[in-house]
């Protein structure tokens, strides 16, 4: 996508509207338009990237604090929040759907409408646990 | 949970198996016993905490810059792997099962067993957006 046609920087640049909850130098917060559950919210890199390894360390790091600082904050407000998910997807078959990185913080309630499904195999065994974890120790830089 | 019978807390320590991809003095990483999809790893702060409030803010800043740092990793590596999901689960009603912090890094692949379940609402109206938000600004530190 062309940074110039990103909804996600058209908001951090202030010519689109949104529900702030927090900018700094590094990255902005601000309500889904779209939420799974009343309260679910947005953080974004202030700089345009659409990948997550293509976000800088300092704004990826920064990101995740302010994730769980917006995340006290949620549970501690009138919106009803009895637990959390953070949720992130990277690429289309991940589900993503805004090509500028950004990191989901969900309010989750008891018989809300948001689930994972998941077609669990069976655990592998160990061995084939440790070749994963090689062959990913490969691939580290 | 008591931290001496804390699963994560003995992979930490050495005293339960684990396959190791990253350790420093703040997170270990290692690869989920039960893994979503092959190559699906954990993130977790060393030091025992619960929720993700809990979770001292320079260990969570690291827990991201790792997970990033691992899904590049993953996506380079031999193990299929289209996209990344990223997925924290604070609190039972999220889905938390260990009540030691941690961060799923989940590899993606089209027609996985893996999604998001989500009963979607009408998208609400900017009024209600901004309440949301005041609401969690109030509730700031």
């Amino acid at each position: 996508m062309d940074q110039g046609s990103c909804i996600f920087c058209a908001i951090v640049d202030g010519e689109a509207p949104a529900s702030f909850l927090h900018q700094d130098e590094l990255v902005s917060a601000f309500m889904d338009i779209n939420p799974v559950n009343p309260g679910h919210l947005l953080i974004v890199p202030r700089t345009h990237c659409v990948g997550l390894s293509d976000i800088d360390p300092a704004a990826a790091a920064r990101m995740f604090v302010v994730a769980q600082r917006l995340a006290s904050a949620l549970r501690g407000s009138e919106i009803p929040c009895e637990g959390i998910n953070l949720f992130y997807a990277d690429g289309a078959v991940a589900g993503q759907v805004v090509f500028h990185a950004h990191l989901h913080v969900v309010p989750r309630n008891r018989d809300d409408g948001f689930r994972l499904h998941i077609d669990y195999d069976s655990p592998p065994p160990r061995h084939e646990l440790d070749s994963a974890a090689a062959a990913i120790r490969a691939a580290l830089n």
